[in-house]
């Protein structure tokens, strides 16, 4: 797999922030951070923020240690159809374990799922997902379970693109992590999707290191094995991170507001409102899915990613909406093959 | 007050890092970053092991981005006598919330406090004391409590001491915490205190931001209120961050397993155990009150700050004991009076 190539863009960004080179607004050189995006007004207003709050005179100016920046992932960073990528994982993970769970043949949502029958083993929306997932994540130890998530993301393969899930990432939501990073700003990952199925991962790819990744989680408890500590995943869900739970999260988490937050759901609106309504200036940006072409087209009617209630905020506070087939020149990184 | 200048020693000790002039086992220039440690063996062996780690030719050889270590904080970095300082926060809190809850006045353990009565109102034990805390550390949005908590630092002083809190931190664990931190570690605090209560504080006293501060916490909800959303804090404790809790909350917060802990108390133990058993090596230390002159003097039998079954298993490990009164050349920095 090949990516842009973002260390020297990093390194070369971060030495025009040390030479004092960055943030008049408009073309600014730091722009130049964004190939991937269209010369548009979404564009320019993420530009334009950056400046406000990176210009020592500016009266927007945010000292560095401020600079929260918080993306949710499913939608926001990569894709997430036809399945949230978390469920598939797990859909895999049944198969595996079916040998040792023959109860399954005989109980839904499972018995559907080894059939290979995905649409009835579905057909209990929210509810069949949770409990696939849930089934599939606990048992294990922590370091077990990081082990199987990378096994799966070296293997697996995304149903309709055939692509590595992790070649699924929007090549310019990396730039634009990377521009912010460039610009002093901390970034982290504020996810629906489980902490532990994303962490092993985000590092590499989004060079988000895992103490910067927030995501539901299942309880876990500590025992001594042998002498040896482990802690052991339970088949309980211990926090939802979602709508009012991500700006719960974020002040569990990091402590202190973001003023920038990005999502694409209505999942997100919560986290959005956080950023913006804090002491310093804040920035909300939705990713819509408009780009039935090169990724899928859904907003207020889908039932992954829905963005109803979200557009409409947008719209009243005027917050920045992504347009993909409008503002995105590429979606994914270029894949060696 | 006046600490020792750190800001000069943690640049130059920066500056060495810079210029690979770390880490010869031994003698190291780094060593005259802890100048308030007596040249025992106890500072040659922190010494040793972050040379250990740090020098690239070493197997022990951690990369940077794995050097985490942790802190736990009542009687590690600061005092805990004669009782946790977050008590004496809410004990104060009680007193000025009286006027607002006249049915405390028949009420146990606020009846007692009201009157004076220290002893009998902390006759309940833990009990009382969590009620007490529950009781004055809810109703308030996480900014009004922030601003509460930053108030009482500015103006409370000790019962025994008459200093303020902040000036009753461990001057030879500032130290440390820069000589780690100038050696690539990344601290963080690790406290069964409440997180809210210590992140207001941290960054300046122990350059510890907020986003590394973990402790145990309250149930907040998100409210919109007049179109402006905030968290508001609740009378249920949600975590509590010690003993097995530590590990637990050290995976959901960071990530990663710690390479060195430090603690002082049996509520440490899992932490330092959790340090000690992970793929890199790792190093634990308690620090051990034995100096009834400078500061206080309890282990085995002590109510607040237990240490019993944590020195049979550092003796039986090999672990790293502090002897204040041996180890430590001054307990508290330098005041301008």
């Amino acid at each position: 797999m090949h990516v842009t190539p973002l260390c020297a863009c990093r390194l070369i960004a971060a030495l025009c922030v040390a030479a004092g080179a960055t943030s008049a607004l408009g073309e600014s050189p730091s722009a130049d951070s964004l190939p991937s995006w269209q010369d548009t007004a979404t564009k320019q207003s993420i530009v334009d923020f950056v400046g406000r709050v990176t210009t020592a005179e500016s009266p927007d100016f945010v000292p560095e240690a401020e600079r929260i920046a918080t993306f949710d992932n499913d939608g926001t960073l990569w894709s997430e159809q036809p399945l949230y990528f978390q469920l598939l994982f797990a859909i895999d993970r049944v198969k595996e374990l079916a040998s040792a769970h023959p109860e399954w043949k005989q109980q839904e949502p499972f018995a559907s799922l080894l059939k290979g029958d995905l649409k009835s083993a579905l057909a209990g929306g929210e509810q069949a997902a949770a409990e696939i997932v849930i089934a599939t994540h606990a048992g294990t130890t922590t370091d077990e379970f990081a082990a199987l998530v990378t096994d799966w993301f070296a293997t697996a393969t995304h149903p309709t693109t055939g692509r590595r899930y992790t070649e699924m990432v929007f090549q310019p939501m990396l730039e634009l992590l990377d521009y912010l990073r460039a610009n002093g700003f901390k970034t982290y990952v504020v996810s629906g999707g489980g902490i532990d199925f994303m962490r092993p991962w985000m590092a590499a790819v989004y060079g988000i290191p895992p103490e910067q990744v927030i995501g539901s989680r299942g309880k876990t408890v500590f025992e001594v094995r042998d002498g040896v500590p482990v802690l052991v995943r339970q088949p309980k869900l211990e926090f939802i991170d979602d709508k009012a739970g991500k700006p719960i999260a974020i002040h569990q988490h990091i402590g202190r507001r973001p003023i920038a937050a990005f999502g694409n759901s209505d999942g997100d609106l919560q986290m959005l409102q956080w950023a913006t309504t804090g002491p310093s200036p804040g920035f909300a940006a939705y990713v819509h899915h408009t780009d039935g072409e090169r990724e899928w087209a859904y907003d207020r009617d889908s039932s992954i990613g829905r963005l109803d209630q979200g557009l409409d905020e947008a719209a009243a506070h005027g917050w920045t909406v992504v347009d993909m087939a409008r503002d995105w020149k590429v979606i994914y990184p270029t894949v060696d093959q």
